[in-house]
């Protein structure tokens, strides 16, 4: 299996590494710094032959496409994307609205998912049951909200959950499954220590859900343990 | 009642205003370029008392702050506020997506709103019974998407969809109403020839939507009938 996934470094990206490549997995992994990913350059020494380390700023169309240039010379299809990079941060709500920081926050959560579906495309379309997964939030539950300090994150999940239906609906008949997954509440850097889960036990729960996919599922939001989040 | 609408020069905006100004009212009516605002310029000198024309950017952080010292000067409170500037582009779906085109969409529909909001908030909670009106869209509900050549300009709505839950919660406490308010399918530039209903009836009936509303109905999406809309 092919697998490219954005975000690698570290959090969620770095332990959907850490478990994939267990498995007979040829895995792209993206960041924006390589030379600073140290954590992923020691699961790269252990899987050589399994792990590539590949730059790509999401954020920058250049380096997406930068990207796909040199992973086109390494691998004709792809089976799985995991668009998993994001930003999370709080703001205070009103009178806190920065726009610069909107602008961010939507660049990378929304705007870079679609940028970087529609340049891996034709490699997807060549995979085996391909997938696309996008890494969204529970916060992206508009049926869910409840007012809290994440209110633009919240909503730039919420506008990427509204993309996954529409490609989906494109995608269904190159046989292609997209979906939104929210990994849980997790103990890393942005969910915090007072989290319900393990890194280890949010991926191990998305990549069973990953692995039970079929097309019928596609268009759909599930969260880690395979239950559908309403929208 | 003091109202100030975005985009009032054309389609929905204007109407809304040729429709408020008949009412005991005073509205800001704002838009981008008021020297070819040519229709609004019309109702303004039938009703030079009732209507201001201000120039308001909504892309443009100054601009905003602009027209809000210069409305300071004429009132101390606002008591609705219709975010009604946006933009409708069609896109192709994948292959076709333009950063640019994502971001100004994004600028617009979905942070545009939170900004004049953000400006406004001393004016509104001066206001009485205040109400935040966000012209969203049925396109913007994830229940019932099904794919379709707008899915930027969806997604923007339903990123605005999420920012009226979460202002909703945050000024229920100032007896704030936010509310996110469909037009339907109405004949303008932007819907079209085929579209379902008149400016003048999808006007109409938003207006009594919006004037039935109270702060229990804070944070709910609504067509123009006063139908609930499925996020």
């Amino acid at each position: 299996m092919n697998v490219l996934i954005t975000g690698a470094n570290r959090g969620l990206g770095l332990e959907f590494v850490k478990q994939l490549v267990t498995h007979d997995t040829q895995i792209f992994a993206t960041c924006r710094v390589p030379s600073q990913a140290n954590q992923l350059k020691q699961v790269q020494e252990q899987y050589p032959e399994r792990v590539s380390i590949i730059n790509l700023d999401v954020t920058d169309n250049t380096s997406i496409s930068r990207s796909y240039k040199l992973i086109r010379t390494k691998t004709k299809n792809l089976d799985l994307l995991i668009n998993n990079a994001g930003i999370a941060i709080e703001d205070g709500g009103l009178g806190t609205f920065d726009v610069s920081t909107m602008k961010s926050i939507l660049n990378v959560n929304t705007i870079a998912p679609l940028l970087i579906i529609q340049q891996y495309i034709d490699l997807l379309k060549r995979g085996k049951q391909p997938k696309i997964v996008n890494i969204s939030s529970g916060l992206g539950s508009l049926a869910r909200a409840n007012g809290c300090h994440m209110s633009i994150y919240s909503l730039s999940k919420a506008a990427l959950n509204m993309g996954t239906i529409h490609l989906a609906h494109e995608l269904k008949y190159d046989g292609i499954v997209v979906i939104a997954l929210t990994p849980g509440w997790v103990k890393t850097d942005m969910g915090g220590e007072n989290a319900d889960i393990t890194p280890q036990e949010s991926i191990a729960g998305m990549l069973r859900v990953i692995d039970s996919l079929s097309l019928s599922d596609s268009g759909s939001y599930y969260d880690h343990t395979g239950e559908i989040v309403p929208w």
